[in-house]
C-alpha cells in the first residue's frame, strides 16, 4: 500500500511492519519535499513519523481520538487523515494549514498552534465521555518543551487524582523545544530517557548497600544477589515522579521502533486511567541534515533539499524587525550590565539567541512558561534589573494576569517587546498578533508604543530600556523592515507620548501606529494624486496618546482615519475615538484595522488585501467614505 | 517583650522559644479580635503564626526578603512589620490592606492578591542579587493550594534548573486550598506528610523484599537488618519527587513547633542553591471552631469570637448574586445533564459547592488552575457538553491565552460566568474586576452579557446553557441583589444581542450595562427633578451592542451616557462610541466607569463616590457637561 492510498487512518490496521516502514518512507519524502518547497515545521513531523503510524495503528480512528499538542508535530497526521494529496498547498493561502484546525478535517479533534493545551482537552474530552456514558480511547501528544508550560502540569495534576478516567499521554520526548529545553522536568526526562536501566531508585540502593555498616567495602555473595534482584525490581519504577502524580508510566520506548512501539501502545490501551508512555523521538530523524541541526532545522523556509541551504530570495531582503532587535538589544546590553533578556523558549525566534552568545548572563531561557517569565521580570525590576521580556504578542496572552497582577498593579519597570504584532501570515490564526493594543491598553499604568520603521524600532528600544517609571510595551511585526538606514551612536529616548506629524495636508488626517504609518503615508500619495491631500500623523504611542498633537489638528481637519494592523475593537482607532469623545471633538473617525473576524493563513499581502488594507484600498475607501465633503472642499 | 513593642521584624532575634511563643499567642489574639471585628481572612494567618515568627527570627530582614503567596496569609508578618497598631484598620478604606502591597510598607517585597506568584518573584529577585553580586536571602512561602497553580510549577521547575540560585520556598502545608485541594501533587504532599517515617521509597523496598525469590515469607536475621537499615537510609528521600526537581527537600517539619521550625531554617540557610522546606500547618490553628471548619473559616465577614457565627447584618438582605447564580444553575443542571459546572478551587466563592452538593457528577473542581479549567471546558464543549465556567472576573486573566486559543478560535461553546466584575471592595486592586469587558470585547466569536439586577441573572443564565452557536460570557457583581422577585417557572432565553428600554425622555440617553442600569434608572430620577428628562437603556449584551434600539434613539437624542462597573479604556463606552462613529452618528457620548487607575481597597460604596459614580453624582456630571445645550433644550 502506498501513502496515497490512505484516506482513513483505519486503512493502517492489518498492515504488516514492513508495510507499515514503507509508509513512514513515503511519508518522510513527502514530508521533506513539501516543506522544502514551501517551508513550515520540519524536524517536529520528521521526529513522529512512527510515533503517529502506531498510534493511529492501534486504535479505531472512527471513535478514538487523538490530540496533537501545538500542532507542529501533526504533518504525519495530515497525510493519514485525507490531506496527503493537497498536502502540497500546506501553510498557502486556501490550502493545507501548518497547525491543527477542527474546521479543515474531522480528525483534528482540538485546533492547536500554541503549546501545552493537549492534555487539558483530552481530559476534557475524556470526562465528557464518561459524563455521557460512551466508550471511546483519547490520547494527548505532548511535547516535552510544551511539558514546562505550566497550563500541561495544571491538567496532569488533575488528571493524576482521577484514577478512573481513562486518558493517555504520548510523551514525545525529543529533549527539545525549539531551543534544548530548560528546566528540571526536562533534566529529569533525560536521566530517565539515556539510562532506563539504572535510575534513581537504583542509585539510592547502590547509595544505601554502599554506607551498611554490616556490609561495608564488598558485598557477601548473598547480599550481592539481594542488591542485583533490587536493581532488576526496581526497574519497573523508572518514570517514579510520573508515576507519584497518578500516572501510570510505560517506557522509555524507543520512537522509531514501530514493534516496541504498537506493543507498547497496545498495552497502555488495555490500561484503565491515566497512563504516560514515554517515547524517545529523534527531532528531524530521516534528515541528516536536520537531525545534526535540530534548532536550525524546526521550522524553515524553503530549503534546497540536497545541501539544507535556504533558497535565497530572488533580491536582498532589509534586515528582519527582529534581527534589529536583536542586534540593538545587544549593544545596549553591552552597555548596560543591569539589562537581561527574557525569553520562553523562543531563543532564534525572537533573536536572543544573539545575546546569549555575546552576553550568557544577561540573558534568561525560562522555557515555554510566559506566565513565569513575566512574574520572574517583575522580580528583577523589584531588585533594578532592566528586564527585557521578548515574547511575541500570541504567546504574551498566556501572560496576561502576570501583566495585571504583579507589573502593572505594582508598576514595575519591566519592558515588553512583542514581536510578530499584527498579521504573521503562513501561520494562521493562532499565531496573529491581533489582541495585543487592546488586552494591554485598558491597563493602568501602562505605556504602549510601535514603531514606524527598523530605525524607530531601535529609538524605542532605548526608550523603553530607559524609561523607568512603571511598564512599557513595544510592538512590532513580524517579517522585514523597509531598508531605512539604521542608527549609529547618540540615541536619546523618545518623549513618552508623543507622536510627529509626517506630512501635511488640510483635506483628511491619517493617523498611522506602527507598520500602518508607512501604508499612512502610501495611501496619502495615491490621494493626492486625486486631489485629496492628508496630514500624516506617526502616532508612536497608542498609550498615553498624544492629544495635544492630534486633537486640534483633528478639529481644524474634520476628517480622520486610523490605521492598525490589530483588532479594531478596543484597538488603538479605539483609544483615538475615546479621546476625541472625551473633548466633545465631533468628527467623523473612520477607524481601519482587523475587523471582528479570524485571519486565516496567507501570506501577508493576501490578507491584507483581503482585509481592504492595502494603500490603494484605503485610498478608495477614504474617498468614498468621505466624498460628499470632500466633493465640497476639493471643487 | 510584646508585640506591640515590635516595629522591625529584626527584634525577635534573640528571644527564647518562650518569649516567641508568647508573642505568638498575641498575635493569635490580635489576629482573632480584628478579623471578628472588620471580617478578613482567618484560617490562613492563623496557620502560619510560627512559621512566620520562626522565619523571620533567622533571617536579617533589613536585607533578606520573604514573599508570601497569595496574600491572605500575612497577617502575622504584618503585625510583626510595624503594622500591629494599625492592624485594627484592616481592610478598611485607608487602612491596613487585607493583601501585600509594596506602597505600603518595604517588607512587603511583592504585592499579591492572586496565587502562584511568589516562586517566580523570589527567583527573579534571586536571580538579580547574583547579577549584581550582592548577598541575601530570598524566600517565598507559597501553600500547598497554590502549588496546583501552573505558574508556580514553571517557577519550581526553572528554579530547580538553576543548583548555584539560592533561593528558598517555604511550602506551608495546610492541605487546602480554601476547599481541600484537589490533585496529584496534593495527594503526594499529603502522603508524606501524613507518613514521614514510612514514605514510598520505602513502602517499595518492602515490595521488593516480600518478592526476592531467596527471601520467601519470613527474613532471616541477617536480611531483616539490611531491610531495617535501609528503612532508616530511606528517610532521607522524603520528598523525593522534589528532589528530583533539582531541590532539597527538608521536611515535614511540625508548623507550630517553634523550636523544630528554627532549627530546619537555619540549616535551610546553610544551603546554597533550591531549597525546599515542607511545612505542615494547621488552617486556623489556635480557634478551635476554625480548625474544625476550615472551609467556613477560610475567610469570614464580622463574627461573635465566642461563637463563630457572624454577627447577622441589621436588616435582612438580600441574596447575593452568587447564590442566585448557584441556585439557578442547579435547578437548571437537574434538567439538563449535560450542564457540568467548573470552579478553579473556587467552590463556596463561586456557589458551586451547592451544585457539588446536589449533582456531584456534572460538577468539576479542577484546583487552582484557571488556564487548565477553561481548556478542559473546551474539550467537554467539543464533546456536546455544556460547560458552565465560574470564575472571577480578576481570576479570568489567568485564562486569557486559552479563551483565545482554545475557545474563541474554535468558537466552542463555552460559557464564562464571571463573578465579582466590577468593584469588589475590601479586598482591593488585585481582586478589582474591572478589566473583564475590555479584554473579552476584543475578541471574534465572543458575546459578552450582564444582567441589570438578580432576576435577569436567572435569565442570562438560561440564556447562555442554551446558546450553542460559541462562546458566551455572563459578568455580575459582588454583592447583594435588589431583592426583586426571582423566576419562577417557563424561562426563555433572551435574545442575544438585544436591549431593552426603561424610560422615555427626550433629553438625553443613558446606556447602562450590568448593575449600572440600577444606577442609570436613579440618576434619570434626579436628573428629572432637575427637568431634564432621560431614555434609559438596559444594553443586556455589550456585545453584539444592539445598534437597532441605540443608533435611532442616540441620533435623535443627541446626548449618549454610557454607564458601566469596569474600565472605560476599551469597555462598554469604548464600543458604544465606536458603534456612533462607524454610522457616523456624530453626538456628545459621556463615558463613564472606572477610569484609567486603581481603584484601592475600600466599601463599593465609598470607592463608587470617589469615582463620582453615585447617581446624584453623575446626574451633575450629565447636567454640567451637557448644560449649555440642556439651557436651550429645557427652557
Amino acid at each position: 500500500m502506498h501513502i496515497s492510498e490512505i484516506t482513513h487512518p483505519n486503512q493502517l490496521h492489518g498492515l504488516s511492519i514492513r508495510q507499515l516502514e514503507q509508509i513512514a518512507r513515503q511519508i518522510r519524502e513527502k514530508h521533506l519535499q513539501t516543506v522544502a518547497a514551501t517551508g513550515g515545521h520540519l524536524g517536529p513531523g520528521l521526529g513522529v513519523v512512527e510515533l503517529t503510524i502506531a498510534l493511529y495503528q492501534t486504535l479505531d480512528l472512527d471513535h478514538d481520538k487523538v490530540l496533537w499538542d501545538v500542532g507542529h508535530q501533526a504533518y504525519p497526521h495530515k497525510m493519514l487523515t485525507g490531506r496527503y494529496h493537497n498536502f502540497h498547498t500546506l501553510r498557502q493561502k486556501d490550502g493545507v494549514a501548518g497547525y491543527l484546525k477542527r474546521c479543515e478535517n474531522k480528525f483534528d479533534h482540538f485546533g492547536a498552534g500554541h503549546a501545552s493545551t493537549s492534555i487539558s482537552a483530552a481530559l476534557g474530552m475524556a470526562m465528557a465521555r464518561d459524563i455521557k456514558g460512551e466508550n471511546f480511547k483519547v490520547a494527548a501528544v505532548i511535547g516535552d518543551g510544551a511539558l514546562t508550560g505550566g497550563m500541561a502540569l495544571e491538567a496532569i495534576n488533575h488528571a493524576g487524582h482521577m484514577p478512573n478516567t481513562k486518558v493517555l499521554v504520548v510523551l514525545n520526548d525529543n529533549e527539545m523545544s525549539i531551543s534544548p529545553n530548560v528546566g528540571a522536568i526536562s533534566r529529569y526526562l533525560n536521566k530517565v530517557r539515556l539510562n532506563p536501566q539504572i535510575q534513581f531508585l537504583t542509585d539510592n540502593l547502590e547509595e544505601q548497600f554502599k554506607h551498611l555498616p554490616f556490609v561495608g567495602e564488598s558485598l557477601s555473595p548473598e547480599l550481592a544477589r539481594v542488591k542485583e534482584g533490587m536493581k532488576r525490581l526496581a526497574v519497573p519504577k523508572v518514570g517514579a515522579v510520573i508515576e507519584e502524580l497518578g500516572f501510570t508510566y510505560m517506557g522509555p520506548v524507543d520512537g522509531h521502533n514501530l514493534e516496541d512501539l504498537i506493543a507498547t501502545f497496545k498495552a497502555a490501551h488495555n490500561h484503565n486511567g491515566p497512563v504516560l508512555v514515554h517515547v524517545a523521538t529523534v527531532k528531524g530523524k530521516g534528515y541528516a541534515i536536520a537531525e545534526q541541526d535540530q534548532v536550525g532545522y524546526h521550522a524553515q523556509s524553503p530549503f534546497d533539499l540536497a545541501t539544507g541551504k535556504a533558497i535565497p530570495a530572488s533580491s536582498p531582503k532589509p534586515p528582519s524587525y527582529s534581527k534589529v532587535f536583536a542586534h540593538t538589544l545587544v549593544k545596549l546590553a553591552e552597555n548596560n550590565p543591569k539589562i537581561v533578556g527574557i525569553t520562553a523558549a523562543m531563543a532564534t525566534g525572537t533573536g536572543l539567541d544573539k545575546l546569549h552568545a555575546k552576553l550568557p548572563k544577561q540573558y534568561i531561557d525560562v522555557g515555554i512558561a510566559e506566565q513565569h517569565a513575566v512574574t520572574l521580570a517583575a522580580g528583577l525590576a523589584c531588585e533594578g534589573i532592566r528586564p527585557v521580556v521578548a515574547i511575541y504578542s500570541t504567546f504574551l496572552q498566556r501572560a496576561y494576569d502576570q501583566i495585571v497582577h504583579d507589573v502593572c498593579i505594582q508598576n514595575l519597570p519591566v519592558f515588553f517587546c512583542l514581536d510578530r504584532a499584527g498579521i504573521v501570515g503562513a501561520d494562521g490564526p493562532t499565531h496573529q498578533g491581533m489582541y495585543d493594543i487592546a488586552y494591554l491598553r485598558c491597563l493602568p499604568n501602562m505605556v504602549l508604543m510601535a514603531p514606524k520603521d527598523e530605525a524607530e524600532l531601535q529609538r524605542m528600544l532605548v526608550t523603553g530600556v530607559n524609561y523607568t517609571d512603571g511598564p512599557i510595551a513595544m510592538r512590532f511585526p513580524r517579517g522585514n523592515g523597509y531598508g531605512v538606514p539604521l542608527m549609529e551612536e547618540g540615541w536619546e529616548p523618545l518623549p513618552i507620548g508623543k507622536g510627529e506629524i509626517l506630512r501635511n495636508g488640510d483635506d483628511v488626517l491619517l493617523v498611522g501606529y506602527g507598520t500602518m504609518v508607512h501604508t499612512a503615508m502610501q495611501t496619502a500619495e495615491i490621494l493626492s494624486e486625486h486631489g485629496i491631500e492628508a496630514t500624516v500623523i506617526n502616532a508612536r504611542f497608542a498609550k498615553p496618546l498624544d492629544t495635544e498633537l492630534i486633537l486640534p489638528l483633528a478639529q481644524r481637519i474634520g476628517r480622520v482615519v486610523t490605521l492598525e494592523e490589530g483588532c479594531v475593537m478596543g484597538g488603538f482607532g479605539s483609544g483615538l475615538a475615546e479621546t476625541l469623545l472625551d473633548h466633545n471633538v465631533l468628527v467623523p473617525v473612520m477607524r481601519l484595522g482587523v475587523p471582528d473576524l479570524l485571519v486565516e493563513h496567507a501570506k501577508p499581502e493576501e490578507s491584507k488585501a483581503d482585509l481592504g488594507l492595502t494603500p490603494s484600498q484605503i485610498a478608495e475607501r477614504v474617498r468614498n467614505s468621505f466624498s460628499p465633503q470632500m466633493a465640497g472642499v476639493n471643487q
